[in-house]
């Protein structure tokens, strides 16, 4: 059976604490939600942060919601450059010693000592899938994308089942675009 | 025997026909060479020029000389995309029908209605390396890239050998993030 997977480009975000979306919203502030997330439950929101680096910064940057417990931005490694910093290429939540930056809300600023990554590439599966497909947690695959003119195969990418995720594959825009991506893609894994 | 081959990286780039690089630069004005490229008689020059599109443009972008028979604008999908401009996936010099732009130097502008590619990966290859590799002119082949966090097979690259040339593949910034790519970084022909 050819394990088939939607594959999703995901553009640059930030996920922010609550502490945080105060800081740089207002207190009490509540993020509004503008559009579903393939993940049950998330969901991008109206308001934008501008993430600022040394060098450059990125003019509003989507959040993605709900809050979570900690800070993080999530940028393409082309972004990390233009912006002046080096960005570790880490799985969603390990931030520890990962890139600094500073956020400007529209009510304040929140100098980030860390939490600045480039996203591993990474597949949500959902239990019943992942029975179906044969693949375990923290499973390390490959992944084929077929395109007109340039193909790739992935490596290191992240299996990750949970009961609250829809299938995807998530890959950042310096990936989609390595591959020549447009419209509906679906990998293979190898 | 293993089929390794240096990768670079090139940056977004323009070379410039010699009636365009009069018209932004002054009549009869000459490219100052900076930098040899690794392709014998290639320089990148001191002069840099803008590259505007409808929705935003990139300032200060490297000219690479000496100046060609068209004008060509090399850039990412990712550049592209930010600029507000589809640029297709071509070889150098298939520059027919591809993306639109405007050129901004010191002295004028030039409005291309064609030009604008992105690179399609490839692999310039002398002809004794060709020999040693089992090679032909025009070939099509996949190069393994193997890094910390993002291994990358890169299928659709094109060999072109040449008597002039340098041995080495040419991939763009998209793709060199994609494979988290630092330093000196070496390929494998599969």
């Amino acid at each position: 059976m050819e394990r088939k997977v939607l594959v999703e480009v995901s553009a640059r975000h930030v996920h922010l604490s609550k502490e945080h979306l105060a800081i740089l919203f207002g207190e009490g502030y509540e993020l509004t939600p503008k559009k579903e997330l393939s993940q049950p439950g998330q969901y991008a929101a109206e308001e934008r942060v501008t993430v600022v680096g040394p060098k450059r910064q990125l003019e509003r940057v989507s959040i993605l919601g709900p809050v979570r417990k900690s800070t993080q931005v999530e940028i393409s490694l082309t972004d990390a450059r233009s912006i002046g910093i080096t960005a570790p290429v880490r799985e969603s939540g390990d931030t520890q010693g990962s890139a600094p930056c500073k956020l400007v809300g529209p009510k304040g600023e929140v100098e980030l000592t860390e939490g600045v990554i480039a996203a591993k590439r990474h597949i949500h599966v959902t239990p019943e899938d992942a029975e179906k497909f044969g693949l375990k947690d923290k499973e390390v695959v490959s992944v084929k994308i077929d395109t007109n003119d340039r193909d790739l195969i992935l490596g290191d990418v992240v299996i990750r089942v949970r009961g609250d995720f829809a299938t995807a594959m998530h890959i950042d825009t310096d990936e989609g675009n390595a591959a020549a991506m447009s419209g509906e893609v679906y990998g293979v894994i190898l």
